[in-house]
């Protein structure tokens, strides 16, 4: 399993509310942010600020409350996901979803750790990468 | 307020079973750590596992359970942490622990946005950054 996490997704009550948070700190939400989804480069680690039903479907989390969060592994293909989650089965994760395609285009999975930490592996190739493995958001 | 992440915390019951879980992806766990906390360097973000009674006593979070998650902004000196916590304070965050002094050497205050996600301010002068504003750990 490569060793990176290139998004951290917080489960939010009020997304307008939290996103105007974020912004009263300085820190710029990225054009690629929506009505769904507010997107902020923290230093090639992207924050992501989306509502907790959202999540709770996306993760199969049924409390998935707002103070959830979510990590992301993203990968430059579908067989790379399928591959993660593999490794990450052998390593004893639970499954939460099995990969599988998204509505918005993207091909996504989720594991959960020892204490139910929440792991995403998730192929989205509008969403490119530096040399370095960070993703590039515009 | 500096848009960047250094560290993610993972609230564990159990370091040796999460730490080995994490050594079965095929991460390794760096020199620093010890038998408290477990860090690894994704990419030059730092993912650390903490006892979660040891989390709450830190952030003063009574429910910390494992399974919480807090995310540091590592900063250069004592000074800019209190400043970044006034700069919180002004965008409408909860104070969860006021920047202090702790046993292990470091100058560290923690506060939540509108949802409870907790950030932890820090000053933690054996932890260098490289040129990007990440951490250098051993």
């Amino acid at each position: 399993m490569i060793p990176r996490v290139n998004l951290i997704t917080l489960a939010v009550a009020d997304l307008a509310v939290s996103r105007a948070f974020y912004e009263r700190l300085g820190w710029k939400a990225k054009a690629a942010s929506n009505p769904y989804v507010a997107f902020f480069d923290l230093n090639g680690l992207i924050l992501s600020l989306y509502g907790k039903d959202a999540l709770a479907g996306d993760t199969g989390i049924a409390d998935a409350k707002a103070g959830c969060v979510t990590m992301a592994i993203n990968l430059e293909s579908q067989d790379a996901v399928d591959a993660a989650m593999a490794e990450a089965m052998g390593a004893g994760a639970t499954l939460l979803t099995a990969p599988h395609d998204t509505p918005w285009g993207g091909y996504v999975g989720y594991f959960a750790d020892p204490d139910g930490h929440p792991w995403e592996l998730a192929c989205v190739p509008m969403f490119p990468f530096d040399a370095n493995g960070r993703l590039i958001l515009d």
